[in-house]
């Protein structure tokens, strides 16, 4: 997910009500954060602290490409299965999960993603620099992954009891094309799908945060096509580079809302075969999303506006004699918005954690596996797994301080306890 | 090379002195055309037709790939062998080679070129369309081997004698990056590198054409490097796909001059690792030919300042609190320009060859393995293989008509034959 949380003026409002709605807690956050197994369970987690930077960095040292999960899946479903699962397995889509079980049917399904943005050969080799882990991915959401494992081990090691089922999931194809193939799966193929009632993805920011709404985005596959040449024989005639050039050109200068936030991304640029032959055809992966459903409507319009006006401009300029430039604009993500309302008891029982926590609750919304459940009506949320910066970059890098780190692993398993009453 | 053939006023001009110079033609076309061996010869190549076309379909559908002609090369060695040459070998760039033996020491190399510009996974299936056969590569230059294959046979078999030897190479890395890679190790450091006096490429399309110009072209690699993020977290920062973009908007607005003439080209992009993350950088391979030194400096002026532009504009359009966009301007391909003179013996007597067969002699300019002889102040032209077009595209054809294919080929032959006195 997104490495900023946003504060939204109309959350914050919703909130509000909500909290004159909730005068009593309806969660029991106190009484399960001052609870013996859970303060024994906090202890663990300080106890365990060495063990989750050592996973966290054997995790974010085994590359996992989208559609490339395959090796650190085998890995975290032994590391799932050694914390005291039980039914730990790969479904048919390539996510790893394990239960734990509860005294009710009802389940919670808790997960963090396999995959990372980055393709194969990446350096994934973790630098420390000071109390930071820097490497790709290790913030998203390969802190998420080791985050995890320390709380069941800490359930474990407590022998905490939860009235409902806990399933933990490490999913795959969370990010880019993945387009929530992981979770999708689960909740509309897998053999739980009918079992899990709440939601929570950790796959977020600082422990505060608490990600409610699911940002709606529009991904699309550009390939612009022409009938290709020699550069210097069939010179003159129509070039798709030429083509996609002057659409990122015209695509960079949208303007865009600030508020409600809208954004657009060229991701991928590809094509030609060589440097002395014309393309026959080159392609452009673009990401838009919006906080809001019309101005992400409106921007989707503007942009398919530019492509159908990069053509028309390039097959104007130059000559069509041996075929003309098309554009192929291909559907390759569509991520629903919605909401889990913050009146909601999921939203209501986080919420109350983090107050107990000393902590001041903020709504946000972004695109996660979340976004599945909820588009299917489920309450889900995505929760924090501790500060990181930089995600999708290079340079990305989680801050591992202990005394911060042990924290954030406490607010994030009484979210959980609290979400599986 | 490229499938068009310029006629240069200045050429013609020079030719015409060059005549009124070569009042004998001092290359004896007419006495080796009307020779009894090389009416045997012509007799041969006819009878060789079905099997020329039948190894150019063979070679066709082996892939060569600009650094990856290892296959192709294999299968060409065996037919070299099988066609009578001596000393049959492979150099260490790539180049497959053998002699026919002459009376002196003095040595015409003669090339074909066995990579084309089609990346690996190419369809090179041979469709027939008629007399077409239509294919990837399949003029550019598989014909051209397929050529000299014949040629070979037919003086084996009419037992034909030169005076020098006849070097007859199949060679690597004409196209794209190869960047005339097996040319330049034949000249300046294989073991004939001293032997050889001349050189003829069979890389051009109709018999009247002789190529005695070596275009010259620059080839860049343009990285466009910037922080990079997240599509949406880090969105307002700066993105090197759009700065691409706006680069080679610019750049496919330039006005170059029609005569001499000058081209551009973008061939190749690349860049991103997923939908969903703002580049850290993104690539685009430029190809820029012309026939005036003095044209090709400015476009080159022009094309750098395009660059500078597009970094400039981007870093002012978006944040760089991340970091800047950079643009780093590699230089790929440098084929130097220049010319074998219309009164050289060697142009004198392929365009006494040409005339003898009933044809108009058409000097040109292209950019083929000659450009590294002719900048070495060697003689060197380039001949046609048989008319193909479309050359560079998917959907190159060559017309492999009996009568204009043999005729071809008893050209080029007696071409090399002059050549070779």
């Amino acid at each position: 997910m997104n490495g900023r949380h946003l504060v939204l003026a109309s959350c914050v409002i919703a909130a509000s009500i909500a909290a004159l709605r909730a005068q009593t807690p309806p969660t029991g956050a106190e009484a399960i954060v001052g609870s013996p197994s859970f303060l024994a369970a906090s202890d663990f987690l300080a106890r365990d602290y060495d063990r989750f930077v050592r996973e966290l960095i054997t995790l974010t040292e085994i590359p996992a490409p989208p559609f490339k999960e395959t090796a650190r899946a085998a890995s975290f479903l032994q590391m799932l299965r050694a914390s005291g699962l039980v039914d730990v397995e790969t479904d048919a889509e390539g996510n790893v999960m394990g239960v734990r079980r509860g005294a009710n049917r009802a389940m919670l399904a808790v997960l963090a993603h396999l995959d990372t943005v980055f393709p194969e050969g990446t350096d994934v080799h973790v630098k420390r620099d000071g109390t930071k882990l820097r490497a790709p991915g290790v913030g998203d959401d390969t802190r998420g992954l080791a985050l995890m494992l320390t709380m069941i081990r800490a359930m474990e090691a407590a022998h905490v009891q939860t009235p409902n089922d806990i399933l933990f999931v490490g999913n795959v194809g969370e990010e880019g094309e993945g387009d929530l193939r992981g979770a999708k799966y689960l909740l509309l193929k897998g053999k739980y799908k009918d079992r899990i009632t709440s939601f929570i993805s950790i796959d977020g920011g600082d422990q505060g945060n608490i990600t409610n709404g699911a940002l709606g985005s529009k991904r699309y596959r550009v390939t612009f096509k022409g009938p290709g040449g020699h550069s210097y024989g069939a010179f003159g005639i129509v070039n798709p580079a030429f083509a996609m050039g002057e659409a990122i050109a015209k695509f960079s200068g949208l303007t865009v809302p600030a508020n409600p936030k809208t954004t657009f991304n060229v991701g991928v640029v590809q094509g030609g075969t060589s440097v002395n032959s014309i393309p026959t055809e080159v392609s452009m992966d673009v990401d838009m999303r919006s906080e809001s459903p019309d101005a992400l409507k409106k921007l989707v319009a503007d942009f398919q506006a530019v492509v159908r006006e990069a053509v028309a401009h390039e097959n104007a300029a130059r000559s069509t004699k041996e075929g003309k430039i098309e554009a192929d604009v291909k559907l390759i993500g569509d991520r629903p918005s919605g909401e889990t309302p913050v009146h909601s008891p999921l939203v209501q029982s986080a919420t109350a954690v983090v107050k107990t926590f000393g902590l001041t609750p903020r709504y946000g919304i972004s695109s996660t596996d979340s976004n599945i459940p909820i588009s299917l009506g489920l309450p889900a949320i995505t929760i924090g797994r501790g500060p990181s910066e930089r995600s999708h970059s290079l340079d990305e890098w989680t801050d591992v301080e202990k005394t911060s780190a042990v924290k954030a692993a406490q607010v994030a398993l009484a979210i959980i306890l609290a979400a599986a009453q």
